[in-house]
């Protein structure tokens, strides 16, 4: 079912700072970054040959990665998304093996303008898994 | 100078339960375990189009990913591995730009046979990172 690793989410403190890092020390190219006020985040991506690295770095009140930078006060890898070709088919099949998706179950317009679900970070191996619709 | 991404390693309590849910909810293919007591940790691949997430279960005694899943009860990503054409040239970077190579600095040969290096969390937003030569 799950086909490409779209991304794997970096949660961080400073944008800037973290492109610095990724231009500089480990020679990537990092785009501009990008403010999502509807996602509560500001985005910028490594872009590598085969997936990309996304920074997420938090925008306004309530975002969503505010709590995990309080446990994570130097980062951290938030989430890693999977590409799927239809989100819908997968949701019904998690939800029959007994995953948890998260929220109300329907897939919302993500980051990058693409419906997505999150599934239960304790039904994936403490890991927050975003499914997009490739 | 960081090339694909070779892998996200997940570190797991019980590498078959891992591979079940791997396999059942999220229909990826997953390899056999195949235990590496030279690393302390029985890996297993999940092949996707465009790279692999592995999982690492603990093997023997004084695992290296022991500690982590005792913070991690769930388990949870340990680690991210870029590639590099020249790894030697990478650390020697890496040095110049005041960024901490953990160990000796010298390259060991890692659980694909290839030389690897591992930077400090602390210094790449709260993540480990591997760098193996491509």
């Amino acid at each position: 079912m799950i086909g490409r690793l779209n991304h794997v989410a970096i949660a961080v403190r400073n944008i800037e700072a973290a492109s610095a890092i990724y231009r500089g020390a480990l020679g990537a190219t990092v785009t501009a970054p990008t403010p999502q006020p509807d996602h509560g985040v500001t985005v910028v991506f490594v872009e590598l040959p085969n997936t990309k690295i996304e920074f997420l770095e938090p925008l306004g009140e309530n975002s969503p990665i505010a709590k995990f930078l309080e446990k994570n006060p130097d980062g951290g890898i938030h989430h890693v998304c999977y590409e799927v070709d239809d989100i819908l088919a997968a949701r019904d099949r998690l939800k029959a093996e007994g995953a948890r998706v998260l929220g109300s179950g329907d897939p919302k317009i993500g980051a990058h303008g693409k419906p997505v679900l999150f599934l239960h970070p304790k039904d994936f191996l403490g890991t927050l898994v975003e499914l997009e619709q490739a």
